[in-house]
């Protein structure tokens, strides 16, 4: 693995170093793990009692934070910034794939439109009159329907699927496996008691820097379009159902679900296994704790429960259901008392 | 995109028109969302007041229901269906996939049987002996395993696995990524505390007209089958276990997971989320709601709640929890009273 | 389907026959379905009376066990370990896959290492330096990254995807579609109130005999690795979230999520959809019961719940949230008494 000297760093990051300039960083992690040949960072002081005991090599620090004896530095006024380039240099020293370019074994229909720079692994299929923007990566075995198109500077790692007609903007992610644009869940019954499938005309949008986990899932529209806004990051197994609205930079946990046609302001956040019922509006900046069902509306704030409730009084309800052993027994001291007192 | 005029959806569809003949429909929406363009329809009264401030170009409703001045309708039995034509021949106007008729890429063994009108996609893998129905289409990257059998008409998006020996009806509907005939999960733990894989040796069936979701899996069986009755539609990152039984005409939700040998009766409906424990039965036409736990078996009726009990009882039951503060304090109130009542 | 002689299958499980050694068995059932052509076993004297309703041809049972008049007994110490033993002889004579050996599609970059007797399906890919041990079997469409390591005996299903440098043990199980080293979701908020993304640099280690159900997804750590220690089995649709360490001999079944950073001992055992959160610790042996919220580490120990809880008090506390209707009518009766008590 390469490795660079804490004086090289220093530069790279824009940092004042307060240490031994020709040592030699190899890795990262946080103050708990780090070892003396990673570099590390504080970005919260409520950790400063870790920055004491780690064995960092280097740690990254904003220029308010005392330094402590016996240990080197990298002041910045962004050390969480300066800690992201470090990591980023140390990834791009290793291996990389043998697959760039357009790989011969690719299936591209002649009619789609291929930008500069563009790599396209082993075995992908794209369909007719896709559009697929400049310096795009897309993976072995991804799967790029009719009419699809791609912004610049996206990433389709391995296994995905983009079915016909779906629009995604500049530098969106997919994690492996996921797919974009199965069929909305809809159905009517006939006279005879049998489920007839809607149709599901409509397409899914991702717009600019969205990025969905793997092996998430995200319906198209019965008509028209199911959006992921910009910015927005989408973890892995997470259901988005046909006609639901993300709004822009919202986070939304693994194994989250969202029925049809609920909408989210934007900075929502959605901790995992949470369940959003269909046609709810999600209020902006609002955040849901891991596994709560949000059953209707919910203005701005803070939620958690199933049925979701605002947390305050989720914690309340919470100490009364976990004190009911107590209140029955007063209870029936109570009526034992009544029953005894003198007529 | 093309475009119909109303005289010739009024013919297609064998509806009544009240309007202008001449006038172009190009897409479909709800009424709520539909433009002068789009064709929309009233399938229930309950949304009248929707259908006044519609500006659907066209509205398809029923015999019975009173037409407003200034809109123009298609008139019929069914509007429901009616509207479902037009979406579906608005649908195949729209730009088909390159990919018909039996890809050169695709590697299908020379023991397995192939039907007439198959679509075959790139890089498509067949098995042996596997035997694919008339007018089925299995799309790019998908793999159909050894003595695998699908019936006639069936649609497979791409990158589904079926694995051997699974047998699917006719009309079947396989969204990408889905799982067919996975290895159940059983292990026996062995004297030193290690878990041994249990051979799972059976199957899974597909019965005529279901449909499985993106990204869901469904796990052969033990012994014998795994079954999905005919007329059974199951959403995305659904998980039904070894042996378990579904019957005809279910609606499964997005997410829900069946455990082993469970068994339902026909025309069950669960909503997302919802889990069932292993080898308990649902009775007919038994309705759960989003998020339920099933862990018991359950007779026909309505059930919520996390262990599932009949909907009147779970709401019941969630007034109570949220007056838990007022009846602490009416406790306190009491004990207060009492201990200050004269001797 | 092949078939063996009550004679046969007595001496390949090392068992002690009682019974017509002529008669032939071509299949293994459990105790209630099994039909005369079929193999059963006792695994647990709970089981005694489906034994003696069973239409099994042969019933696996241990020397302290009492045979009954008119069935075949298979007698031996383990009768289990008989039962597999037979199931697994059945398996064998099954239809095999047409691809093994290195099917002439697959895509394996020069600087790749093959071990001996490797089985690689159509369309897999493999990049860049990865090493795949001896006896491997890699089915059609999967994809193996850069650097990663494969150790022997391992079966991969069709569709999975490892991503670079990940490293798998030996005999390690990958059911189809499932995601090994897909990024960790870590992102830092900038100043404008859009989520970065955080390198994703560390990797994922499967140590020997562990298995990972269909669909699930296993994240890479930001540094370092996740990791699943030896012997664990996964089921379907579970993820495991960046630097999560999976103690030994777990078992987590379906659609369960284990957030960042969580820790659990060996021999844990989860039931499905359960959630752990970010950072928590469970001991060694802890079961936790379907559908619980693990919200705080857990010390040894079986819990219920969401939040999680031991299980005597999770039915203490069920107990008295079902009786809260009767505790509103007793409070409101002691209120009257109270206000009509003579002054």
């Amino acid at each position: 693995m390469k490795s660079f000297t804490l004086e090289e760093l220093a530069k790279r990051v824009g940092a004042t170093l307060m240490g031994d300039g020709s040592m030699r960083i190899s890795g990262v992690d946080t103050l708990d793990e780090a070892s003396e040949n990673d570099a590390s960072f504080l970005a919260n002081i409520r950790y400063r009692e870790a920055m004491k005991t780690s064995k960092a090599g280097v740690i990254c620090i904003d220029t308010e934070t005392e330094p402590l004896d016996g240990k080197q530095y990298l002041i910045s006024k962004d050390p969480s910034r300066a800690f992201q380039i470090i990591a980023e240099l140390l990834r791009s020293s290793r291996e990389s794939t043998a697959f760039t370019g357009i790989h011969p074994t690719a299936v591209i229909d002649p009619t789609a439109t291929i930008g500069k720079d563009v790599n396209i692994g082993p075995f992908v299929v794209i369909d007719k009159k896709a559009v697929i923007g400049d310096r795009t990566t897309i993976s072995a075995h991804s799967f790029i329907g009719t009419s699809v198109t791609l912004g610049t500077d996206c990433h389709i790692y391995p296994s995905c699927t983009i079915r016909e007609e779906c629009q995604l903007g500049n530098r969106v992610i997919l994690q492996s496996g996921c797919v974009i644009g199965s069929c909305g869940f809809g159905y009517i019954m006939d006279e005879k008691g049998c489920h007839r499938k809607l149709e599901q005309l409509g397409h899914v949008v991702l717009e600019d820097d969205v990025e969905i986990g793997a092996n998430a899932t995200i319906d198209r529209a019965r008509f028209k379009k199911t959006i992921i806004c910009q910015g927005t990051k989408i973890d892995n197994l997470v259901q988005i159902a046909h006609n639901a609205e993300i709004g822009a930079h919202n986070i939304l946990a693994a194994q989250t679900g969202v029925a049809g046609s609920a909408k989210t302001g934007h900075h929502v956040m959605m901790g995992g296994q949470v369940g959003v019922l269909g046609h709810v509006t999600v209020d902006d900046y609002t955040m849901v704790a891991t596994r709560s069902g949000i059953s209707k509306s919910l203005k701005t704030g803070k939620y958690r429960g199933s049925p979701a409730i605002p947390i305050p009084e989720y914690n309340r309800q919470e100490v009364h259901v976990r004190k009911l052993k107590e209140y029955a027994e007063r209870l029936k001291t109570l009526e034992n008392k009544l029953a005894n007192l003198p007529k």
